[in-house]
């Protein structure tokens, strides 16, 4: 039977993750898709470079127009990574016809509408299961498996680097800086992390995520983002005190049709599914208003994980062209973008204060809440051996945020606090 | 445009949910599919019955025929359970064209690749996402989400009833007969809990999962069963303090290409993702060769868990109606089924024994071990403070089923061990 021809942009490690499957599993994958699948072309950087793999030199070009414009190749894998340049190797994809498979998480949050529009345009598929979670089928299971639920909340621990930083924190009590150097001597973390310990690469899967569990358009700058760079040892040990864990958390909820989304390190109780996702891992906690609560866990990230789903992916846009529905299955997301204000945006959140050891210091504090509106689940002072002040550790019940700036905006004006330690939001 | 016409066999809790989810949903539903979704006829045991919701008297009908003959209806779901008889309307149904969505795991277990050729022969979809695991889409997961990988093991708690009993023993350390008396009390165990506690009903379901997982057709005879109903509250607490939970494990497993599927009470490490699954909440973990470890939660049970798979796929069956690809993209297994020995099923096991209190019967018993080339990770000997025996607990490495029966074959003739009292699998 006539094979089905794939191009590859890139062949760093996932790419050669891509190459390893397509030719270990040939068997599998051609009896599933009913014609051999042949890798026929790869643009790559250097077409000399030694590599782990024996990739036939012929089929390797420098330049990645050659894999877009070849009129043999139906299929086009994505993963040589970058934005601008790749968005526009990939629209011209699309205007050849040719299918896309894409591991791009940063395209996909910044351009995904404008690819997908292209894409019914031409009734080409655009899949990027990779893209969020590495190996976690996380896509396909908001698309089809919930695609007859209202999904009401998404947790996710989407970004492997920080749950590695803060699953050390938490279990040897080490601190940010120490653990992050760990982290890039491992190669778990880039020399400039900022992408992922501020949170960025978090909000981008998140947006995408958004998109398809709400069915309207979430944009990266939807997404209100906090990093972990802030986070200190004691953070981390008041957490586990009082029986939670810290994980940076993408957050996207709606009630009614307002929706919110964030990352940011949240205090997530132990006893919840997400608290015990360690290391590396991801996870997604989904919420469904029918199917109640769900998670999918696994790797987040690694050659071969990530390879798994763009392969899947690929496995799938050569079902739809045999079967001839390319593009004819997108999800266009149909419903109207509105964002939750700050009134409506509420969660429970940690307070660490240091504040001045004299009476009726709690009192001020206490009534600063009352007067915001906002109710305490619990108030612990203490004295603080080392120090001339007291400790005081709030968890307040769900407060919207537009109140709980109020009360922090209040407590910068009250001179028995000396610090506004830590502000954490809670979950689980 | 013009409606899709769906009817429904069965309106007990999971119908009721199907109907809330078709009438609560419709818009969402109507706008991923492309026309309104209209469940025209259900055959129901008693029409005059009281229901929870309103459904319109002239679309009940005490005669499934009616429904599976009407030449108006697109697809059918099945929700009414049952064996022989079910499979007669569903062949029925498929021969007069009809898509099937059905929750029936004891069908599908024991007749699936009689139903499916038949599907194919039709060109016709049979989706069952809702037979296993309720709402968990691990059967979309199997076929597409890994659909590129070589899935080497699955292990699932697939039974929430025993989880839940099992569960309830641990944390409480109540017996079993307590335990499933409670769990008779609240509905979560069937006034005749056989097919629960005895595994009969993860066997169904470990027999799907590997069909899908092996793509090789596992049947219900291939899974070796032992359930619950002889695991001691003792049990449970020797496998807490060597740090196990004990759990009704369904394991499926490769090794080249011969597999073994089996359920039995397993003591799983505390470390590993499935052991802190608790109550009636299923999970499967699915291990494959290039994503490593992944696990997905959720809820095993229920009316809306189990509506929202139903409600999934039929989704996914009126989009394939749509675009005229029903019954194109059915995975038929296509490998031959080759079964491990019992030299090649390998895993670790816990031996709890009672044996005299005398000299030199440890090395009586680890010589038996070396004899028949078991190795040992553990050995604790220890008085019994209230009896004239001591124990003996093991833990060995992994060592073949046939070594493991040739052991504990000698210990049968062995003077000095006065009760084999515990023998479980071991695994994490």
């Amino acid at each position: 039977m006539k094979p089905v021809r794939v191009g590859l942009l890139g062949l760093g490690t996932v790419g050669t993750g891509v190459v390893r499957i397509v030719e270990g599993n040939q068997e599998d994958l051609s009896s599933q898709v009913g014609s051999p699948i042949i890798i026929s072309k790869i643009a790559v950087k250097n077409s000399d470079k030694s590599r782990d793999i024996y990739i036939d030199p012929a089929i390797l070009t420098e330049d990645p127009w050659d894999v877009i414009r070849d009129p043999e190749i139906d299929v086009i894998v994505e993963v040589m990574g970058g934005v601008e340049q790749t968005k526009a190797y990939i629209l011209e994809a699309l205007e050849q016809g040719k299918h896309i498979i894409t591991a791009n998480k940063d395209l996909m949050a910044l351009y995904g509408s404008e690819i997908l529009a292209k894409a019914q345009e031409k009734q080409c598929d655009v899949f990027y299961e990779a893209s969020v979670a590495g190996g976690i089928p996380i896509i396909r299971t908001l698309i089809e498996g919930f695609s007859s639920d209202r999904i009401l909340k998404i947790m996710g621990i989407v970004n492997g680097t920080t749950n590695f930083i803060l699953t050390k924190m938490s279990k040897e009590g080490a601190s940010y800086d120490d653990v992050l150097q760990e982290a890039q001597e491992l190669g778990y973390a880039e020399s400039d992390p900022t992408s992922d310990v501020e949170g960025l690469d978090a909000a981008r899967k998140m947006a995408i995520l958004g998109t398809l569990g709400f069915r309207t358009n979430v944009e990266l700058k939807d997404v209100s983002v906090r990093g972990i760079s802030q986070v200190t040892k004691e953070d981390i040990a008041y957490a586990k005190r009082l029986g939670y864990e810290m994980k940076l958390l993408g957050i996207a909820d709606r009630d009614d049709e307002h929706i919110s989304i964030s990352v940011q390190p949240t205090m997530v109780r132990r006893s919840h599914p997400i608290a015990s996702v360690n290391g590396v891992y991801n996870a997604v906690y989904v919420y469904g208003e029918a199917v109640g609560e769900t998670m999918f866990y696994g790797a987040g990230a690694g050659a071969m994980p990530t390879a798994t789903s763009v392969v899947a992916d690929l496995v799938a846009a050569i079902k739809n062209l045999k079967l001839g529905v390319n593009g004819l299955k997108a999800i266009v997301p149909y419903k109207q973008k509105k964002l939750k204000d700050d009134e409506q945006i509420k969660y429970k959140n940690f307070i660490l204060l240091h504040v001045d050891d004299k009476a009726g210091v709690l009192a001020q504090i206490t009534q600063a809440f009352a007067q915001f509106d906002v109710s305490l689940e619990s108030v612990v002072q203490q004295p603080n051996e080392h120090n001339p002040y007291a400790e005081i550790i709030i968890v307040t019940h769900d407060a919207s945020k537009a109140s709980m700036n109020k009360v922090l905006e209040h407590f910068e004006g009250l001179a028995v606090i000396r610090t506004i330690k830590s502000v954490y939001r809670v979950e689980g």
